[in-house]
């Protein structure tokens, strides 16, 4: 049955991997399953047709025969849980894997999304400055706790997972920021995540789609 | 095996059914597991023996033989997928459910949760209201989008399930606001949520908390 996802037809980030269809290329990458891919532009994302999939009017979503599904958390998690390659076979350390992913989704990106939309949307105002030192504080306090917790490990438990994936994919978001290169375990963690075959093969083909957008 | 979680010993919001604890006490009343509370001083929180069941210094965690694990979305999942009650047995209804579960706590709660963040953390800058009324703008989309989706259904996606138990869980943060009100099918879905037995057995042993630490 063939896979499909939505993506940006040009992408807001201008090809640098962190629109969330990446995590899904990401794991259909690692469990070496193929998919299609269904460009949207932003006023088609807020029409009927992608409404009726994705109710608040974004990507990415997941369609497989007559299941569709919108929410990056619960496609990874959907891919993972269908093929190997991303959650243990342990019971317990699979529920940990599975702790990782909401760790990821609950506890780090919130705040990281936080100072994206800051800029985005409070980016005029005279006190964004001394509003995004407060939401700084914020998010290096969650980053010193996920390193304290990393320590030296390569992953966060055992074998690589999706909670890594997941794990990995938001911290990308404070690259450059000098928040995340603040702590080098996680900058390496993340390091080692975009290293893998499968996580360039993702970022490549999303990198594609920019490339020929920018093209025409 | 008992199962024990983690609460504040005396919750901030006093004894209203925020805290995180509620969503796990909840599932487990709807699945009928028996539990234990360990009650933590703000104090304990921040200290190692906790810092090693959850490396951010929150509650809740949850702890059953062998097996602990933090974050209250992955904590109420494994308990939906080991016993009946709170996802339905069809393979695509499921992962929709599941899909829910990610909607309520990665795509509706954390602007939410920056109102709460902002009146805390922010809450004495003179930029305070022109803010909120910005992020109160982003609330009444995410909630207008919900609106539309959820029409005039009983819960989200057929039978209550997770879904509906988060969902609920994070719409109730923003009653009281006026923003979740003006929405009359989420305000009645809310209610229908919060009339289920297993719910009100959790919302009273949790205020039975604070009841109890208010009176000492
Ligand atoms: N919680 C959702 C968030 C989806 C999301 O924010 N998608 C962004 C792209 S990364 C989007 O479509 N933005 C355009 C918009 O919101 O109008 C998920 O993980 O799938
Ligand atoms: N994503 C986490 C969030 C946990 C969380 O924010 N817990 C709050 C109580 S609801 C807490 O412990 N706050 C005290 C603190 O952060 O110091 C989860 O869902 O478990």
């Amino acid at each position: 049955m063939t896979i499909t996802i939505t993506a940006f037809e040009s992408s807001p980030d201008r090809g640098r991997g962190l629109a969330r269809d990446m995590r899904v290329r990401w794991a259909l990458e690692e469990v070496g399953q193929p998919y299609e891919v269904r460009l949207l532009s932003f006023k088609a994302m807020k029409e009927p047709p992608h409404l009726a999939l994705q109710p608040f009017g974004q990507i990415p979503t997941y369609e497989e025969g007559d299941l569709s599904l919108f929410e990056s958390g619960a496609i990874v998690l959907h891919i993972a849980e269908r093929h190997a390659g991303l959650l243990p076979d342990d019971a317990h350390a699979r529920a940990r894997a599975i702790m990782w992913i909401f760790a990821a989704l609950t506890t780090m990106e919130p705040t990281i999304v936080e100072r994206e939309s800051a800029r985005y949307l409070e980016g005029d105002r005279s006190w964004y400055e001394e509003r995004l030192a407060l939401v700084d504080e914020r998010i290096r306090k969650r980053l010193g706790d996920l390193s304290n917790r990393l320590g030296d490990r390569e992953w966060l438990d055992g074998a690589f997972s999706a909670g890594d994936l997941e794990m990995v994919s938001v911290l990308l978001r404070a690259k450059g920021s000098g928040l995340l290169e603040a702590y080098t375990n996680l900058a390496a963690y993340v390091a080692r995540g975009q290293a893998r075959p499968a996580y360039k093969r993702a970022f490549d083909a999303q990198r594609a789609v920019f490339l020929a957008a920018s093209s025409r």
